[in-house]
């Protein structure tokens, strides 16, 4: 049996989809084990133009041929909406989004439009961003749900660790009564080093020198980060159908120091906690300067590592804990959704021949 | 479209069998949802007899009907392949068996001739006894694969939560490097009451009045739970193909006090620890006693939490915690190995048309 071929659309080529194409390349004997090729179609970017072949490109000549001006701030929907019809054009059956361009955390955009062009025009989508499910969420999934397509997004909130999948996949039929979790490395990274009484401006230069916080770290310090999250978790665990916005949402600032001291000084964690509690409109979902005993398995968390606990019935309280963060997991995520989309064609092809 | 009819045999009627029953009557809708319909067409005991129907039995009334001597120390295989042979005959093509015997941790038995026994007689075979994968899942799984089956056992290491189906079902392609964890509640209980200076005698008894150790528990003070525990996760992760027997093994007793002590006043934390690494015959699988810095996530488990870390390629290391144990969490890995079968007889059927 031939292989089935899915045609990959890539929007943003930063180091995350360059990772995702090489490590495909890498993952060849799993994706060879369930029978799927895939095949980069069209990548575009922001400020490196865009490169496109319904018959598949070269994935170590894509950079090269990237010369262009870039869509810029412009949505990449139009060059989207255009491969995505060449595609339908050339009989490719099997045609996947995979976005991940840069974030404005204020308003989710231009992913959310790169989505919608997507599921409009015939592709499944999966995306490492977390703007289209924490500004978005019910919105593209009933959309993808009306166009037959899925909507994945693994990499959102924990890089490749899996959260939305440990749910979907491994516990059917649980109830999800809340969630917690710490999920910003540069708060997370800032706030162990207050404890330890390093100034704040130093501990910040010093995340930003590693290259773990941006240029403007002020996003993952005013609780932006982590508020996205919860808004993602919130709309995809507890219906609250909400925004980023919304989320009542505390950060840290060199005025927290003498807090997380006098927490440590009493064997206990001053943590940034992400949290939601309750169902639909009526969930309480924040981002809060939290104090946690020193048995939490929120508290120990030092440096980067993130943990989400999620509470379910009947499974009780589960905490899901990366201790090693960085872009090639999150490319993981992205490589792990497309797993999962590819068994699922599989199935849709079966379907698609009893018809 | 008629629901799917699975008809289930169960070996075993103990808490976790008989609260397996009443989840799968709380998981009405997540069943409906996948369109299956599981009915208890058998149910066999050591200690209470057996009672069957090809047509399904009413579960409310099973424990009633339950009143023969059992089969006590024999093997309740031969029952097994009676009433599998009987559903053939009623052209009942959707046979599970689900096991959860008691376990002999020195031989892994009766569970693994149950198994065998329902592999041959064409049935999937979901289990919450850690005996099969721990004494011979290399062999098992040849066998579920020859026959075209499945062979499931997510609640033999950490109740119901996701650890086997983590991996396959939510990393594609990952690669195992190693495993550490604290997986015996009564050991983890005792240690932290050992570091607080209760004698030993005292915790150990305290753990058997709350119910959590047995009467005997010397079977989890010496470790051997650990091992069969060690050994089934090396057995799945690092295709190591061994037993508990083979396990480098340590346990805890009143001399460990001290050890417990010494670390806690040093800030760290003295853990049972269960760890595999390496591949195959190489792999190096044993329960030791280890010092742990206090922020290492496997330190601050205290009571009945369990944990257990992977060390996977590309996702680094991933700490799953159950925080909340039980017999109920065993009942509902039962219920998730049920979905994962009863989705892949979906898939099952849609293939048998297709010929």
């Amino acid at each position: 049996v031939a292989p089935l071929r899915i045609a990959l659309i890539l929007v943003g080529f930063g180091h995350v989809g360059r990772r995702f194409v090489t490590l495909l390349q890498e993952m060849q004997p799993a994706l060879a084990a369930i029978g799927v090729e895939p095949v980069i179609a069209g990548v575009t970017t922001a400020r490196h133009g865009s490169v496109f072949s319904a018959t598949g490109l070269d994935p170590a000549r894509i950079a090269d041929r990237l010369t262009g001006p870039g869509a810029g701030q412009a949505s990449s929907a139009p060059f989207i909406t255009d491969a995505l019809a060449r595609l339908r054009q050339a009989d490719v059956e099997a045609r996947v989004l995979v976005e991940t361009t840069t974030l404005d955390v204020r308003t989710g955009q231009p992913a959310i439009d790169h989505v919608r062009a997507a599921l409009a025009g015939g592709a499944d989508v999966i995306t490492a961003n977390k703007g289209p499910v924490a500004f978005a969420y019910r919105g593209l999934s009933d959309e993808a749900r009306r166009a037959g397509r899925a909507f994945l997004f693994e990499g959102a909130v924990m890089d490749g660790v899996p959260v939305f999948n440990l749910v979907r996949e491994t516990m059917p039929g649980v109830a999800i009564r809340g969630f917690r979790g710490v999920v910003n490395s540069t708060t997370n990274f800032v706030l162990t080093a207050l404890e330890q009484g390093e100034p704040f401006g130093d501990a910040v230069a010093r995340m930003q020198e590693a290259g773990v916080a941006e240029a403007d770290p002020s996003l993952d310090l005013d609780g932006w980060d982590a508020a996205a999250k919860a808004a993602a978790l919130a709309n995809v665990w507890l219906d609250a159908d909400t925004t980023p916005l919304a989320v009542a949402r505390e950060g840290i600032s060199a005025a927290t120091a003498a807090r997380a001291i006098d927490a440590r000084a009493r064997g206990r964690r001053l943590k940034l906690v992400a949290s939601g509690t309750g169902q639909g409109p009526e969930a309480d979902i924040r981002v809060a300067l939290v104090e946690l005993a020193s048995d939490d398995p929120l508290a120990m968390l030092d440096g980067q590592a993130n943990a989400i606990e999620v509470d379910t019935w009947p499974l009780g309280r589960i905490v899901v804990t990366q201790r090693d963060g960085g872009l090639e997991k999150t490319a993981y995520a992205l490589f792990a959704d497309l797993m999962t989309l590819a068994q699922r064609a599989g199935i849709r092809s079966i379907d698609r021949s009893l018809q």
